[in-house]
């Protein structure tokens, strides 16, 4: 992988000749057609530490038949396209590194249609998550994929990722709530992937197989969601634990005394401490702790819920805990959770810029957190972890002195080997939620052999025969 | 599609030589290679009405590593291979139309482990569904997907459909519970699809795509499903409307009041009729009326499940309903939903041999009753309608007075095709959970154009390039 150095001049990597141009000002209007240096920067990074790669144009269409003739043109042409939402990503999924054609989502951002009589939502991928969530709240409906970015990430995107966020340990993840796609292919034609339905045993599941595909198959340019029924009322409470591993444990615990917690999230001690410095809260942080959990239960009867909440509570008692805070009304609620979903950042900032997104059976955590402290002893990085642990899910942040702090660093890429290992061989995997993009790839060899691999390229290769689309993420081309 | 007549010669067909027989028995052993006339008749149908096509030989694996050494041999001979259940099928899907090879799902039945800790199992295919559920179930643990033929079809053929049942409209189909799937591929590599986690980003989701894809492109050899804690009440009622339609806005409204039953079922009243002959039961079923819901809602806190059942009684009394009967204790329970399970199969016996298994958005139900209804007057058809109306999932069973009541008669296609295009213009599509197999296949041009046609046939193609594995199914080659 190399390090994209900026190329002002357009299509000088790429075979974008004047004619080109000028055919792509046609489609789209010269207005949509941005080519100057200062607007491509904006496109050369996401939310990836330390990449940057410039396109040599953006495009920002409006809509399905526009995409359509851009991607017939750039497919005769082989002028690389990639697609991208809000730039949120965190594994350069939306990054042009091979320069062409950067295709900008951002005007297809209207949410077509509220369905309550079949509780679904029709949408352009362009909207941002929590205007989605909002917009179906107001009807009294549910979309629970939630990303910690949702105030700022595109649907679209999360649909390329197979998003997650704390809610999925109850509701699941995107995944589970698309019921059908209208996608731009590699080479042009608009196809819908399915139909608006809630059972489907009709042909190849062509909707999950773009679900999670980071933008190589097609261009999502309509997306159908599935909706529920808004549940009423929620309790949520912050648990500190004196030693990490016992809130590992504790996690499987509850599972297996049959709760269903609608968010069961873990945060390291050092992550929440850290955090604390950047959000100004008055939420009480056990300081001689390892790791707090926050557990959420919801539903539509208040009294269940509290015994619910009073008996996970009685249950953690045996796993050495501090004392337990209540988040009491709506504004407590939103305050723990705001120190939640600020944590990324908030150790990023403090340097911890390598994150990890593994996953792993859920009752392996304890195993996967001990590991990582291992590993940091014998390879000499810090490690912070936090994340969805009634998932499995665990981001693991990492800094190194003396070293860049960045992915490929030689002296990181063999912990990370190692680390990745460990995951495997906890019955695990390399991405959750965040996908593989470009940082992840080359550990891809790790939990896939070259009979899987060989698969994923033939189907890449069904989708866009002249790999044009996101070419060079996930896997390389043969 | 050419009737299969039986050749009893083995090999006559599909290039079964001495030396391939040998072959296979050297693989399996001599008493898993079945070649004898009266055995390999049981393998020449399923449970559709009308198909029979006898295998030249049926092969009883025991292992992956066995299946493998038989698609290695039969990928190098171009021997047709068609992989078998329990033979339940309502689509032919395990028929060996070409001839060639059955492999029968049969001695891998073995669950091999309930890891209690994830909340997971690993099972082989040819355990019976039925079985699974209730070896979780006695570990406090639930797997919803609930086909009606539970007690004799295999878990290994639900995933080759993605079945779903009456728990689907809260619970989800089979591809919501399936993790993972070690699969052999036509070429005879063995693979894993996944990992054993919740959430997986990491790479395509071939999981998901060998879900639902009727043992075209692959062999599942083992299954990581994801359990659930067992809900430990619920509660169920009949509930008789005077009018179909009535019943199928009733049952739209129930979801926008905010409730998901555990069960949702609608069954029209000449079908419970019907199936009231062979089912001795005392539960009242009021003939005065056009359709019942058989409702039923689960959860951990009883007093909750009363309201909440009693809530949607009153919101159905505005729904012009008869007497509503609740089931009081287990037996009732029971015996209510042996009624619905055993509809099919009365229905069936009545004369209604052509099912098909629309689906459409659940509010459109009213709608495509109304459509099926009028196109049986316009076309000289009788039918009944039942099912997962929850889901919009509607079984509908035709009978046509002076025909053989078969899918191929030309009198029923023209009727079959208005039936499909009818759903297809509601927003849905051929089939919720039954799958396409043979008797669907010549409708799929109703719902898929060609371009979707070519992405399916591609993605065969790369993971079945010689076209021997069920071939001919849910499309033809080209």
């Amino acid at each position: 992988m190399e390090k994209g150095q900026a190329d002002f001049v357009a299509g000088k990597r790429s075979g974008i000749t004047p004619e080109r141009l000028d055919d792509f000002k046609r489609i789209l209007g010269e207005k949509y057609v941005i080519g100057d240096e200062l607007s491509l920067k904006d496109y050369a990074h996401d939310e990836t530490e330390h990449l940057h790669y410039l396109p040599d144009l953006v495009l920002k269409p409006r809509t399905a038949e526009e995409i359509s003739a851009v991607m017939r043109l750039c497919n005769q042409y082989r002028i690389p396209v990639t697609p991208r939402g809000a730039g949120t990503g965190l594994s350069g999924g939306a990054l042009p590194q091979l320069g062409g054609v950067v295709l900008s989502m951002e005007r297809m951002n209207t949410i077509l249609e509220i369905d309550e009589r079949n509780g679904q939502v029709i949408t352009e991928p362009g909207v941002i998550t929590e205007v989605l969530q909002n917009a179906v709240k107001e009807r009294g409906l549910f979309y629970p994929p939630d990303p910690s970015s949702r105030g700022s990430c595109f649907i679209g995107g999360n649909i390329a990722e197979n998003s997650g966020g704390p809610k999925a340990v109850k509701y699941g993840v995107v995944k589970d709530y698309v019921l059908n796609l209208q996608v731009v292919l590699p080479t042009g034609e608009i196809i819908w992937t399915g139909a608006n339905v809630l059972k489907n045993s009709t042909g190849y599941n062509l909707t999950q197989l773009v679900v999670g595909s980071e933008g190589t198959l097609g261009i999502v340019t309509r997306i159908v969601l599935k909706l529920i029924p808004l549940p009423a009322f929620d309790l949520l409470m912050l648990v500190p634990f004196r030693s990490l591993e016992k809130a590992g444990e504790a996690v499987a615990a509850i599972f297996r005394a049959g709760y269903t917690p609608s968010a069961l999230e873990l945060v390291e001690i050092d992550a929440l401490l850290i955090t604390r410095k950047f959000v100004d809260s008055a939420i009480p942080v056990t300081e001689d702790t390892e790791a707090h959990l926050i557990i959420e239960v919801d539903g539509n009867h208040p009294d269940a819920l509290m015994k619910e909440m009073e008996a996970i509570a009685e249950l953690l008692s045996g796993f050495d805990t501090g004392e337990i805070y209540f988040a009491d009304d709506a504004r407590q609620k939103e305050e723990l959770w705001k120190l939640r979903r600020r944590v990324a950042e908030a150790v990023k900032i403090d340097g911890y810029t390598i994150e990890e997104d593994t996953v792993v059976p859920r009752a392996e955590l304890p195993a996967l957190i001990r590991g990582v402290k291992d590993l940091g002893r014998r390879h000499g990085f810090h490690a912070v972890c936090y994340g969805h642990a009634g998932d499995g899910n665990l981001h693991i942040r990492i800094k190194k002195e003396g070293t860049a702090n960045s992915q490929d660093d030689p002296s990181i890429i063999g912990a990370l080997r190692a680390l990745f290992e460990l995951v495997r061989d906890l019955g695990g995997t390399i991405s959750g939620e965040h996908g593989i993009g470009l940082i992840q790839k080359d550990f891809m060899d790790i939990v896939f052999n070259k009979t899987q691999l060989k698969l994923m390229r033939d189907i890449k290769k069904a989708f866009d025969p002249g790999n044009i689309l996101n070419a060079g993420k996930i896997f390389d081309g043969e």
